[in-house]
């Protein structure tokens, strides 16, 4: 799917992107900073594996540093990046030593593990090291074509599932979170996903914390159900947030999914190319608060997606960073209401050259399930 | 399991430790350090969760950082730690900042991402960072005596399951690694471990890879199967590496595994406390070598093993650390002849007071489990 062509642009982008913020060098540790851009994430962070290079234009092929017993499966590209495997006597540290700068400044992924930074500084006590995503506003934050196409290819999939319980396809009430969330598994894999990267399945007062991990409560009649899960197709993931009422839905929670609704709307059309990304988060807080919910929505409205289900940019209310074309996060304001009932409301967002456009479409109203 | 008693005597142990070492201030990140000190590993690499403390005795409580919607489930010890739950708009390095020594020595776990460790380097410049592990030869490298029978206890069930191979219970020849691979998994959960950590199974040329992921290749008659795999039990890890050949062993073949088997033998006998850990690894690497093998042992001879499956202290040629009474590692050697076949041996052994104990006690000859 990746050919060395996306790889030799990957590079390229980086490299200039890196030289417009004053970076001389590069240092990408294990995971999807690393995959991205030579194909392979690395397996360990006890052993340092890393790909190391300058980021002048004219450099050749960046050096990627791994433990030789590792070596299984990975082939260098010439073109993008030579091999430097070590055994456990070396020292892995002199073998990024020379690809780097001395007294530079050098742009560090989040992955690389903090003893192999601690070292590289150790290493070379002139360079100035800086977080890589952070200084970038997120490697891997500006989409092609082709990748937000991937992004709506493995939403309308996880549509596909939200649409089920909707329509009450998959039973609830009497079954624990634990035995919905593993026919959802199946579900997300039967449809097409490749992957299932996380399900949960958060019924009555447990749907009050944002991030509950799905246990043994029997899901009851006339409750909330929360569903927020996603997976991954073609290395790029889905995410996606709709509740769910087993009954008839009573009148403080319709009218706080009503403010919730709106709220995530206004968010959405906050998301035009040269906005600022806070702006998008103060849209949903703003209105949730103007409707006396503000308390209740306790965290960032959302985060970047791609390769991995959490990456830059973050909609969070201090992110200063301007909206580009190529751009995909999600937009999931909530509201929680603890030892009661909690409601979130998600979908992600690509940002096309005529502003955004949802990768999810199952309808966004809170659906009665019950049988009454 | 773990009670306030024990909390209280490990933040004891590392405060004195990191003052013997100089050190003013601990910053420990997400994973099984922060787990050790807290009963807690923490969910999040991308928003900081962290406990730090000031090293001093008579420092009270540490803080624990943690983004609050991850908070479910965590209640803070008052003696151990007091909880510092953070929103999306707050900066939580602000909070780690005043529990630091502005101009002392800081140790960082590894756990720590390095976007968080270069976010309090540049809050606090004038403070040293270094790596916790590597400067106190492992935050958790100091089994107790509790902990060591731990180690033995989950050490007795993995001696189960290489029995059951050994014996021929587990069909080889004509399946995949993979079904293999499966097989095994639910066999180290029947004979009693709580989770499988890993389960490799390589088989003919793919046993010369030490870290081989089982694939669909069908094992065959007359060739090498090597088996490395463990899982845990409260908290703890079993790890152990046998081989069997799927019929009559082969001069070259028995030649080399009575090699093998020496080399891990003195290995053993030399890991007495006192010694360097370096002289375990040169007892194993010299006898392969003298019986001609030393470039087919392409690996280090061991880890420690607690917690985590690969931990400190690491059993390397060049690690001047003394082994001391409470340490537990792998003595693991290999010989590895590419395109061929490829045999490791591996036990685990703690160090009691008087010299080390092996955890796995399966006979460690080379087995025919072949038909004929």
């Amino acid at each position: 799917m990746t050919d060395v062509d996306d790889y030799l642009e990957r590079w390229a982008v980086l490299r200039s992107r890196a030289v417009a913020a004053g970076a001389q060098g590069l240092a990408i540790g294990t995971g999807k900073d690393l995959a991205y851009l030579t194909g392979h994430g690395g397996q360990s962070w006890e052993r340092l594996t890393a790909v190391v290079a300058a980021t002048a234009p004219d450099t050749g092929p960046a050096l990627f540093i791994t433990p030789k017993l590792e070596a299984e499966g990975i082939t260098a590209i010439p073109e993008v990046f030579t091999f430097a495997p070590w055994e456990d006597s070396d020292d892995p540290i002199a073998l990024a030593v020379p690809e780097l700068p001395a007294r530079g400044r050098i742009l560090v992924s989040d992955g690389l593990p903090s003893q192999h930074l601690l070292a590289l500084q150790r290493a070379l006590p002139g360079a100035e090291f800086l977080a890589l995503n952070e200084t970038l506003g997120g490697m891997r934050a500006l989409k092609t074509a082709a990748e937000r196409q991937a992004l709506r290819t493995v939403g309308g999939l996880v549509d596909l599932v939200h649409d089920q319980i909707r329509n009450g396809e998959v039973p609830l009430v009497g079954r624990s979170e634990l035995e919905v969330q593993d026919d959802v598994r199946r579900r997300l894999l039967a449809v097409g996903h490749e992957t299932v990267e996380f399900v949960i399945v958060a019924s009555g007062p447990n749907s009050a914390s944002p991030h509950h991990h799905p246990g043994d409560r029997v899901i009851q009649a006339h409750e909330m159900v929360l569903f927020d899960f996603g997976g991954s197709l073609n290395g790029f993931n889905s995410d996606m947030t709709r509740c769910v009422f087993t009954g008839p839905i009573p009148d403080d929670v319709g009218d706080a999914w009503a403010s919730l609704r709106e709220a995530q709307e206004l968010a959405f059309r906050a998301a035009q190319p040269g906005a600022r990304l806070g702006d998008v988060d103060l849209a949903a807080r703003s209105s949730l608060e103007a409707a006396g919910y503000g308390p209740e929505f306790i965290h960032r409205t959302g985060h970047g997606i791609g390769t991995e289900v959490h990456e830059h940019p973050y909609v969070t209310s201090n992110n200063d960073q301007s909206i580009e074309v190529g751009h995909a996060f999600s937009i999931e304001p909530g509201i929680y209401r603890v030892g009661k009932w909690g409601m979130r409301l998600e979908d992600i967002v690509v940002i096309d050259d005529d502003g955004p456009v949802r990768c999810n479409n199952t309808d966004r109203d809170l659906a009665n399930v019950g049988s009454d």
